[in-house]
């Protein structure tokens, strides 16, 4: 029974939640779970009122285990969906919520998912729904200490795997299996799990999501490796380019523009700067340098219990239902370099994350930022 | 370029669109993309109508390997989710469709993703959004010749993998690390990638989704491995419990009888058969056994390019958005096991990939299925 940090989270919640007009949260995706209580698995749910009230629905299964890790009373199993629905509909009545709204996670949920919430013999017929999505980021999106001390944690294990990575690279190896070496590395070095593994080579360095095909890896490919394990509940976000070989003279000089831009962007990360300039800072060396109409994807993103959280830069954020970021704070941490310099036949990127802090950037995934190995 | 086996699955598919009165198909989930275009990526869609025309937006960056995977000749890049918009529009004005239906994926999209594809600056005003889920499940639900092999190709793989972490089982390991020496084989043996891996041990294989931590594994654990590797964009799906050391006399009756239930299940398994009944056989030979309060989860799914997919079984199709599944036809695969026989103090399960023929099943993941190791 683990009631610290979480009480103390959960008092910031309600504040947010009388501020956003809800009157109880219904969460189920594991990011948002694991933050207020404790603990964040599948097929559960955590219903939050705003007096402060914590209900936990988890498979039967899974009582003990939950006992173990979270600190509150309210703590329900059922067989299946339909058992889940009743559980849903006992704590709306336990706490005598007939009407008001509740805040789903918008962002998160499928339709199908959303139907199970909303089920009319589950949430009673009075209360709206609304979206919780802009309570929760802006509840976990400053980072307290001990999550920064995770964050590095995870960066630390996110260097080792792309130390064994480039360590690993030969010619006649699947992109695949370079991955391997990654997530082997990771998972010996303490992550519990990790995010998708991304690594592309030669052409396929060009793409926007490059995950690991049987490609082989030729002799002067570029390639392009991106991993983000999970250590303790938290993530980091590193990405690195190399060339197997002698990169040409084009390629240096992208990877170089592209390296000097990241760089500036970091450079310039503090509290109180807004997203937008960052992204102007790292859009503007790349189009002085000629190779603006090469870039493509948001520059960066917040980093944490999901390797890809809020903030998020303004466009992006409102597709993602996300509100357009405030700025910086200290203790944010962001992923720089989360776009590429896409020229057609290759591409270029490299991606740092680095903590926001008053008098400058803490970079923590520092491993060396060199195209030649 | 490959057209064959896209034409007649869209063929198919405007059949099936036609009957539940859609005009056109606009999907985003990877799995249904790679079946009907060749090509399933991220942040990208697929646009087929039921005249049987298709059109495809992807990140302006991806434009040329998607050239390369697929034979459709309405392919446009975006830069931007803005951009996404427009190109959805673009494509709708294009095939003059200014009213009817669009089929969505409601049972992938969560509420932001369902937010961009409906914008009212993409999709005509007119045209009305319905559910598409039941189409595609329809769709896929049986396998061609040429999905049955990627199947097997991937369970060959899943033994593989699961062959190493039982090698590689010793006091002291941590979950994660087993995990990572699945993994490391499954990749080595020429997988893409893999959906979550699944160890748990001790205690923990009382839980429902057990997903790796730091615990270290002891002398007399249980020790639960589910895997799922992906190859040439298909998966198979494996679940093994073993023993590190000698289990107890109520281990080893309770592993005997789930084994025992599994396979009776497996071997009632023929093209005709339904879920409900394979579901009893299972259920039925646990209950004689005296375990019935100890079984949670459903039996059994379907698996394909997921590894999860429909069939799933009545009750949990309901709430996943899938229909009730029909009698299984001929060259369904699905995994049985995926139920688990949890006790409380610790749990087994025993899970293969089973094809459904005219003269009964056909199992994919032939590893040997002993709690004593």
């Amino acid at each position: 029974m683990i009631c610290h940090p979480y009480l103390e989270r959960i008092a910031r919640c309600t504040a947010l939640m009388k501020a956003a007009g809800l009157d109880v949260l219904l969460l189920t995706k594991p990011a948002n779970m694991a933050y207020l209580t404790g603990d964040g698995r599948l097929c559960a749910y955590a219903m939050i009122t705003k007096e402060g009230k914590v209900a936990l629905g988890v498979p039967s299964t899974d009582v003990e285990d939950v006992k173990r890790l979270t600190c509150f009373d309210h703590l329900t199993g059922f067989e299946d969906e339909v058992g889940m629905i009743h559980s849903i509909a006992h704590h709306f009545k336990h706490f005598e919520i007939q009407e008001g709204s509740v805040g789903l996670e918008y962002t998160f949920l499928t339709h199908s998912m959303m139907g199970m919430l909303t089920h009319p013999h589950g949430k009673p017929e009075k209360v709206a729904a609304k979206d919780c999505t802009p309570v929760m980021s802006a509840l976990r999106i400053a980072k307290e200490g001990g999550e920064i001390e995770r964050v590095r944690a995870a960066a630390s294990i996110a260097v080792a795997g792309m130390a064994a990575a480039v360590k690993a690279l030969k010619p006649g190896l699947t992109e695949s299996q370079i991955a391997a070496e990654a997530e082997y590395a990771m998972r010996q070095a303490g992550a519990d799990e990790f995010w998708r593994t991304y690594v592309c080579s030669g052409p396929r360095t060009n793409i926007a999501h490059g995950l690991p095909t049987q490609r082989r890896i030729d002799k002067g490919d570029l390639v392009m490796m991106d991993i983000h394990p999970i250590v303790n509940g938290y993530s980091a976000d590193i990405c690195r380019t190399v060339c197997l070989g002698k990169p040409t003279v084009e390629q240096q000089a992208a990877y170089d523009l592209y390296l000097k831009a990241q760089q500036a962007a970091i450079a310039h990360v503090k509290t109180g700067v807004g997203m937008v300039e960052l992204d102007e800072i790292l859009h503007g060396i790349i189009r002085d340098g000629g190779h603006g109409d090469h870039l493509f994807g948001p520059t960066m993103h917040g980093v944490g219990i999901e390797f890809e959280e809020a903030p998020l830069p303004p466009g992006h954020a409102f597709f993602h239902g996300e509100k357009a970021p405030p700025p910086l704070a200290t203790n944010v941490v962001i992923a720089v370099g989360n776009c590429g310099l896409y020229t057609g036949p290759w591409g270029v990127r490299v991606e740092d994350t680095v903590v926001v802090k008053p008098d400058g950037p803490q970079i923590l995934t520092d491993y060396v930022r060199k195209l030649e190995i």
